[in-house]
């Protein structure tokens, strides 16, 4: 995928985003002056209220000209372990609150696979402006007040898909609750109720696709037409994209975002936009460490860490936040470099081709190629046979060790198996060089997962 | 209890209502004027717009001289059956809606447990109604903007416990999802979070209280102060409520509702108030079918069917519902009946001693006397060593049989035993003047329940 995809001509109309994003993203110059206001209030509003960002030197900042992105530039970057930090100093919350405790209306918590969960409150002027941002994923992926949006989701403590079935209903649309049900009332309940709209995680959609199939249940004459996807960069690669399109016969979109970020996301052909209105972005190359601002971001494709700065949470803000998320950036409404300066186009939108690529805490490296995860989910998924999949890494500074198990459809014969495992074997050689040891598992032997997936076993060399 | 409870003195402080509410229970005129003005308009919107009310006659009803309680009461009463048997005929909602399909914008179903599930949508006009009757049951229960609220409930397609949640939070409080956990998760969620009030049935808050205990977490120094019911009638029934605030240091709420009317009853001292502002009251005499008029009942306790018009959910509302729950209703707030005649006096709330008593659909007869699961409930809980038990009934015409099997605290002595089985004995013959055979079955071995319990297992004789 390069610079000269016809993106331009395959945007979702202007007509589908209100009026408000449709001017940011046909206009860099008034990008900047809307984000540079936002900055300065949120900077003023830290620098008062908010104790976390003052220790951070909020209150004593210089003016920089009065130019709030060089005050964001003087910021340090803020990692996921300083707010753990905070939150372990000062609990239950910490202390990156711009708003008494009792303006608090949601509390929310990260699933601390890495260790202790992050809780997260919002208040109701940051759950709105989540909602607000969910608002504008559900629009761009073609939602209306007509559809009946199916949330396969457990509504537990974990943001995940609150803010869809919220904004949802906020948008008109009829919203349907999947919590505490099986995948088979699940599946029921789509049909049953006529569901225009299922979200779900990648993962989850084929778990779903397979239990249909088990079941006898034709997906693709069913009332849905779009499917969104969210936690995982499945709904991203193209792979995994046309597999769940043709499992559902539907549409599929995706969206990123994260707890202490926010729905940053929203769905592009073959990748992701990022909503400029309510995200400041910038890049942190993982070699030296570099910035790159997101407005010197032009049509050539920058490859980087995601650093965001939100600004519609006011109350428990991000600035400068490492997302841990790589990504590939550029705006190919643009011609030249040179239209950056000029600023007013007809779409100057951040694009993300692939949407998120990887975890950078989740990359390794085997015989010396860069493998991400998402990498070996695009590969695997170009195989519809296989069902589901495990993968082992034995990971090392110098070489790690990749191995995969997977499970075939069941009924299968020999020479099926075999044409199967000799496609995954040319493809893993020829997207990434490497010759990966497959091992053939019993059906239905694999985990299947229903929010985000644990597919790798990533070890490391010396652990016990 | 009699009308001669000094209730007036143990009311919730008109503060902790809004004006609105405290106008309509000082002011019997004014409450009358207010539901035949909202009546009126109800009424209007049925003939034009709702195809399941003008087959039941609306769009030719007299006007009965202008009094929309006429016209109420030449309606005919309806029931379950009637709306599930319309969404048979017209699946997928059925016709009881006033505005077009596209307005709605949330959808529940009923458990079904006798057959076919009710599917309930709501615009998002019924939904916002919804919501105000719940932020009167939280404000009524003393619940504020300071608040915690832990809601331990599924969050699945069922109404449940969505409307506290929702409500909690326009009223300001923190909310907590309790969704896709279990009991030991939500204990470490309430104590860890500092929540300082619980929303779950009776049944599933002594199955928390049980959990706490077997780990050795005291719950009365959590900072739990108000614990908030529904499902059961659990709270309002005496001995039901002290042991839940023994169990949990706090103080315990009632509040009744369902899915097809909505949260029509608040918090009340042993029972509840009924939201006259969004719901008229007829009461039926099961005997012989007979109907008062809510403006009728005054000082004097009357019995019977609770039958309600909801006046905040027009788009899909409920005329003249059979709720199947029996209730005994009085003001006490009058001194005489021809204080009714009068109108305006300093509290004429309708208050619903003992709450829900039962559902008329669960009584039966043993021995010749009336028989409700709830009053089975109230006699059990009076023994605190009973941790659990299972009532099975031989329904009959004439003669059924009633028999218990019970779970005692697993450190009990044999005298503790004896005990236990001797009080829960001589408490039946007590109160229902019947012996009941007991059984003492292992710790551990009766079903526990998360949301409704099922401890009664009724057959009918002739069942096979």
């Amino acid at each position: 995928m390069t610079q000269s995809t016809p993106l331009h001509r395959e945007l979702a109309p202007a007509a589908l985003l209100s009026s408000y994003e449709a001017l940011l993203a046909s206009d860099l110059e008034a990008l900047g002056v809307h984000q540079g206001h936002a900055l300065g209030e949120l900077f003023d509003l830290l620098g008062r209220c908010n104790p976390f960002y003052r220790r951070r030197g909020f209150d004593r900042r210089g003016d920089h000209d009065g130019d709030p992105f060089m005050t964001l530039a003087a910021q340090p970057l803020l990692s996921k372990d300083d707010l753990l930090a905070d939150q372990r100093e000062h609990p239950p919350f910490g202390t990156n609150l711009s708003c008494p405790e009792s303006h608090l209306v949601r509390l929310h918590q990260t699933s601390g696979s890495t260790g202790q969960p992050l809780l997260w409150p919002d208040s109701a002027r940051n759950w709105e402006g989540f909602l607000e941002s969910w608002e504008l994923v559900l629009r761009a992926a073609g939602v209306t007040a007509s559809d009946r949006v199916y949330v396969a989701f457990s509504f537990g403590p974990f943001i995940g898909f609150w803010g869809a079935f919220e904004a949802a209903q906020k948008l008109g649309a009829l919203t349907l609750s999947g919590g505490a049900q099986s995948s088979e009332q699940r599946l029921d309940q789509i049909v049953a109720f006529g569901a225009t709209v299922v979200v779900c995680t990648p993962t989850y959609a084929l778990r779903l696709a397979e239990v249909a199939e088990s079941r006898g249940v034709d997906l693709a004459r069913s009332a849905v037409r779009v499917t969104l996807h969210a936690g995982e960069p499945g709904a991203s690669v193209p792979a995994v994209a046309r597999q769940l399109e043709q499992a559902w016969g539907a549409r599929c979109h995706d969206h990123a975002g994260a707890t202490e970020v926010g729905a940053w996301g929203y769905p592009a052909p073959d990748g992701l936009f990022v909503d400029e209105s309510r995200f400041v972005v910038e890049l942190r190359d993982p070699e030296d460490g570099s910035i790159v601002p997101g407005h010197e971001i032009g049509p050539t494709i920058r490859e980087g860490e995601l650093v965001l700065t939100n600004l519609a949470r006011p109350d428990r803000p991000v600035v400068r936040y490492r997302t841990g998320d790589l990504v590939r950036a550029c705006r190919p409404g643009l011609r030249a470099e040179s239209d950056l300066a000029v600023g007013a186009r007809p779409d100057a939108r951040l694009w993300l081709p692939g949407g998120v690529l990887g975890r950078l805490d989740d990359m390794f490296v085997v015989r010396g190629v860069n493998v991400y995860p998402s990498a070996v989910d695009g590969i695997v998924r170009q195989v519809p046979a296989v069902v589901e999949y495990r993968a082992e890494v034995l990971r090392d500074r110098q070489m790690s060790e990749l191995r995969l198990r997977i499970e075939l459809q069941p009924d299968l014969d020999d020479a099926g198996r075999r044409s199967a495992l000799e496609q995954l074997e040319r493809r893993f050689r020829e997207a990434l060089h490497l010759r990966v040891p497959i091992e053939l598992v019993d059906a239905g032997t694999l985990p299947r997962f229903e929010l985000k997936a644990k597919r790798f076993d990533i070890r490391e060399r010396g652990d016990r």
